[in-house]
């Protein structure tokens, strides 16, 4: 992550390590897929057959490798989540390996992404109704988190209040730096760290952490998202202040630490998943990504295969890249997040001379107070981007405008100016809390009000109040400018993301010993709360949403706990307009950037229909994919028969794909079966909200069910009529239940193709 | 007080109103004392009389003045703590007024002193044993509190816990600008504020809040301090956290505001202490004197007579003058209250790049993090005062030594440097919270620690961690630089300060809307909570002790309370030696500095012997000095007789005063009466700690007493030898009992005569 101690952090970890690949007689990591069956019978496990292959690689071992006596060796087994084992091999030695008996396929060691930037939340989550007490808080529900490892000290992982730790655990709490077992207890279960990806690539480096312990603060504050326990007082330098808790503030906690300092490798992605399963957890919440695989290289994909089998979902982000077809963990068989910001605003009240008070957005970390200053205001510095201008400014609050208060910031901080006030529409300033300088932003509309009393009045001045906090803003939810966007460039036949669900400076635990803030360019704040935004906030909540579903229905299935979240959730903002995104001017958002919208825990506890689908049906996808068998072997394991190869997965929602500048008429007809889970007999009525420039028909139109957990199936086929090239257009398909109860909603999304992974 | 919104507040209010002597044909505010005896009985009232008195000056009302159509008319006009009035007059007026029947004294409405500086507290007091439980925490004591004002919505103000009102309550509510009267409650029982002194004496401004509200912190820091409410996760910027608690938590506080951002004005002052003792309070609290005015122009000293002949205590602060014979509220029948440290140490750990940690100073107001970063020493730049030197410094820890910390902050935030290593013993550090950037002042036996590792390492780096609170550390209490010390210009041959209290960086409430911090040169910050020094924070403390005592000895005359916290206050410091003190250079401190000690509440509440003194005694006292009979009368009112003039006051404690140069021998013989308020028969034996150069004999060496209540007598002589000229000795006359239950102590003083007011 970064490292510099000049700059106010971003929290946005774009920081992308390189995989520069090595020439062939050097060794790089390879994770390697193994066909179990293939294992001969001589073997007493899987580990010695592995170490047995390994080392029948020694023949073409490079001499100058030899010569360094540097023995070839495993890294990882893997056996749950899928067969096989990680290596530091020599192009050569891959060569051979390939040839070895059971050989599946082997990909390059690559670089994970983490998906955060500054966020919030807002869930209609409460103790009276609803998943809250339906699933007692998610009670015994274990989550295992994915991630840079857990600070325990922090308050949200005190046990008070939890009960034992259920027998069917399987999971420890690792020993290592700075970190005694005894530091988990009944709210954080278990904690393991693996390090053998990074140690492999980086042989000759010392680990800052060699243990569970978070040196970051991203794993502290997703696991404290997901389940944390309750905190009073909690607040990002008295910005949220209040009670801090996780979505699902009963569950368990175990972390997986896989992200380091020194480096970030698939292989230590997939030894972690691989070990959750294991372990017994019954979600997995990984806030992080793989960009520019295919699903066969893709370690979440193919972790997350093994998981799914085993009725685990695992809850993913969807990236922080903001832009069309950029979007990772396009998963089929996960779930995949998007973000978008909450009903809060941090406010700093300016109070002009004339008694007029103006709302300003502020985050400035610190009880700042700016009292009757002289308001300066004139042309050459008001861009607020020349240090020389700048510098002849006396003590009073400078008006900046026309261009980027992040930027102003920096200069506003060396002058001698007491605060600034920023002129500024610009979405990112209400997704990063980084105000390093006393000021507040205010809204394009409002300046006339300020510029009027300061061209107009004799000796203006002004007070600034700062670290107030608003709720029930509106318009809230709005589409986070940063949250990855669809296709799924992995394989966009299935909408992604599924769901959006709060991402924008959302408050949770953060590691006490690093910047978290800063004051001017030199002065470093830490808190033990902060308020970040991303991806990777937003995946954590739907994570905790989904351990609420497990616990509240242990019968459902990954898909099905998937389908409640997507059919039930909301595309409609608190203003009941549609939900707008803020990165396309706040036009109305489209399923590519939030799924079927704002994610509804309480509706997703009575989905009425299900969109169920078992292993086979995701291994009927993958036959259907232009796959070899090698790749598809790679995802599922050993065993898969293409049986009835179909790329129309009973999936809650709908994409139809044209070639960018076709004319012609596209036409894509889809296959669904949906299973009643409400009470009894029933049916329900379909309706259609028609994508622009298409047309889109449903038969039946009716579907009556005689008992719970009847299945009944339609078919829908969407004509493209080729009018709208470049276009993105959206519509839905709601099935209406005859009394009013449920209602079952899908999206429908028509976009020309993208470049795909 | 100062308004400079460009440099750090300094919370020592030294800022003096100098008073202009206005040319006689122009009008300036007077205080008159008035023999209400020589009344005519026509007036129904001293309403009448008084104006009555002022009608009957316009005669000599000059033709300028009555060209501009002012009459004249009373400002207030007192009738329990002395009778008379206030008015603004010019210097004819006065004349003619001072041939007016009745007329006793005049003086010019002068200025009064805030004793602020920043502070501290440690008492050990506890609700298990001693003066909180026999008190019950000082329910039901009324407080006076002359001051500020006060912020009532401060949580030190909330009633939780409290009783209902006490009955015999006179006091009221009073409303204003920005307050409500249901502001009050059954913990602020009482606000009311005097304004017609500054109003008077500038008749052309507006009083920028009318009302009791503080603008300023300083009231509502005393009054919080006396007798606040508890209140939970209390701190200044993350130092001193804890539950905040007044002295006497279940006290009662009326609030007396007499001091404006306008101006303060003596006249104010007499009539806010009149006012509280006409409402009932039974103790005041007056964090305020006035310098360079004998007792008989002294506000305070004039209140307070006639407060101590309805019983009330009043309770001052001596100053923060620091030097010898700088101390004010010398008044012989009040309480006067010295400034010391206590055992809390507001901590920043520097840790350098070998492991070697160095608990440092710090309150840089914000939670800050250093994290290896290097560490410049050079002896070119190492004086941090030169903004060209510090210019070239790059992104670390510069340290500095060789000067003043808060001088050399300055020049480091404006420089590129992360923080700085201050090496300093100046005492003044730790008094004050002036922390404007991160850095830590280390122990100049400590710095060889550190600059060995820098001079001597590569690329040495170290990190700094903010915000910690060491407490128990030793030694503690010493004295405060900044205290003012006796010999008592306005009569030194009482020895004051009387005792000790906890004065430095002391904790309690602050107005939310006004800077109590800055970072840099530029930015404010404010908190609900400040940790500020000086007498005016000591004084508060005492103030709850003597409520405190007063709730569990009602029958106890002022003198009787003042003499149990002399007579067991303790001259020794937590590694019991002698308290030092830190103006001198860390010596031992003289009584002169701290009274007889450090206040010791739990034993006070059992003193064993008690030296009283009744209202008579102060008159004897003031027979023998060198007054005038309206001077005296000033002091005493209508009714006073010298029938045995005494320099003799029975006081606790002995002052030898000699004059300078003199190599005589000088004997002064002292005779005391002390009652026996311990349980029936007794009998004490005394000790004598003899000053240096003198001799000290005491007669009878023994004190029998029948049963409680019983008076003995005994004389002291005090013969000085002459031989240490200008130099200031101390010792100590201690009556043990002889079961070691009681030892009641009483400090000598040997000193030069000092100039006096």
């Amino acid at each position: 992550m970064e490292s510099s101690k000049k700059v106010p952090l971003l929290f946005l970890f774009t920081l992308f390590v390189l995989h520069v690949n090595l020439i062939s007689c050097e060794r790089s990591s390879y994770i390697v897929h193994m066909d179990k069956s293939f294992m001969p019978k001589a073997f007493a496990n899987h580990n010695h057959w592995y170490s047995s292959t390994i080392n029948s690689l020694k023949s073409v071992t490079p001499k100058s490798l030899d010569q360094h006596k540097k023995p070839l060796s495993l890294v990882y087994t893997y056996d749950n989540a899928f067969h096989g084992f990680s290596a530091v091999l020599s192009k050569d030695e891959l060569k051979a390996l390939e040839k070895s008996p059971g050989f599946v396929s082997a990909y390059s060691d690559s670089n994970v992404k983490l998906d955060t930037t500054h966020t919030f939340k807002f869930l209609s989550l409460n103790p009276y109704t609803g998943l809250w007490p339906a699933s007692e808080y998610g009670k015994d529900v274990i989550v295992g988190v994915i991630d840079t490892g857990v600070w325990p000290e922090s308050l949200s992982f005190k046990d008070d209040g939890m009960t034992a730790v259920p027998s069917r655990w399987k999971g420890s709490c690792e020993a290592g730096q700075e970190f005694n077992s005894s530091l988990c207890n009944n709210k954080l279960i278990g904690v393991k760290y693996f390090n053998k990806g990074v140690l492999a690539a980086k042989p000759n480096i010392t680990l800052s952490m060699n243990s569970g312990r978070d040196t970051e603060g991203h794993g502290t504050h997703t696991s404290s998202t997901v389940g944390g326990n309750y905190v009073e007082g909690a607040s990002y330098f008295g910005y949220a202040s209040g009670t801090a808790r996780g979505v699902a503030p009963r569950a368990r906690l175990a972390m997986y630490k896989v992200i380091w300092d020194e480096g970030r490798y698939a292989s230590d992605v997939l030894a972690g998943m691989d070990q959750a399963v294991a372990d017994g957890v019954d979600v997995i919440s990984i806030s992080m990504g793989f960009d520019g695989v295919p699903l066969y290289q893709d370690p979440i994909a193919i972790a997350s295969f093994g998981a799914m089998e085993k009725g685990v979902l695992v809850s993913s982000s969807a990236g922080n890249e903001g832009v069309i077809g950029s979007l990772h963990n396009g998963i089929p068989w996960i779930l995949t997040v998007a973000a978008g910001s909450i009903d809060r605003f941090f406010a700093g009240d300016l109070t002009l001379g004339n008694g007029i008070t103006i709302t300003g957005w502020t985050m400035f970390p610190a009880s700042a107070i700016v009292t009757n200053l002289p308001l300066i205001y004139n042309k050459t510095l008001s861009s607020c981007n020349s240090s020389d201008a700048l510098s002849t400014v006396g003590y009073g609050i400078v008006i900046c405008e026309n261009g980027s208060a992040f930027n102003q910031i920096g200069y506003i901080s060396k002058s001698n100016a007491a605060a600034a006030i920023f002129i500024s529409d610009d979405p990112e300033t209400f997704e990063f809390s980084d105000f390093t300088y006393p000021g507040v932003v205010i809204s394009v509309k409002d300046a006339p009000i300020l510029i009027d009393y300061v061209t107009k009045g004799v000796k203006p001045f002004a007070s600034i109040k700062f670290q107030q906090t608003l709720v029930g803003t509106q318009p809230a939810p709005v589409v986070a400018s940063y949250t990855s966007r669809g296709p799924a460039p992995s394989y966009p036949g299935v909408l992604k993301p599924d769901i959006m669900a709060p991402g924008s400076l959302v408050l949770a635990s953060w590691i006490p010993n690093t910047a978290t803030a800063f004051i001017g360019s030199n002065i470093a704040l830490t808190s033990d709360f902060v308020a970040v935004s991303g991806t990777s906030m937003a995946c954590p909540h739907a994570s905790g949403i989904v351990a609420l579903l497990r616990g509240a229905h242990p019968e459902w299935s990954p898909a099905a706990i998937r389908s409640s979240m997507i059919t039930t959730a909301n595309p409609f903002d608190n203003t009941n307009n549609y939900i707008r995104d803020s990165f396309f001017n706040y036009e109305i958002a489209t399923p590519l950037a939030m799924g079927a919208g704002h994610v509804d825990p309480n509706r997703a506890l009575d989905p009425g229909l299900i969109y169920d689908a078992t292993p086979q049906d995701y291994v009927n996808l993958l036959c259907s994919m232009n796959y070899t068998r090698s790749q598809i072997l790679t995802i599922t394991r050993s065993s898969y028969k293409c049986s009835s190869l179909s790329s129309d997965l009973n999936y809650p929602s709908f994409i139809a794909l044209y070639t960018n500048g076709t004319t012609n008429a596209v036409v894509r007809k889809f296959q669904r079966t949906v299973t009643n889970v409400g009470e009894g007999a029933t049916s329900y009525k379909v309706q259609v909200v028609v994508p622009k420039g298409s047309t889109v028909s449903v038969y039946p139109t009716t579907l009556v069910f005689g008992r719970k957990y009847e299945k009944q199936s339609y078919s829908l086929t969407i004509q493209y009529n080729g009018s709208n090239t470049e276009a993105i257009t959206h519509g839905s398909v709601i099935w209406v239940e005859d009394n009013g109860k449920h209602v079952v909603r899908s999206p429908i999304v028509v976009s020309p193709m993208i470049p795909i992974w």
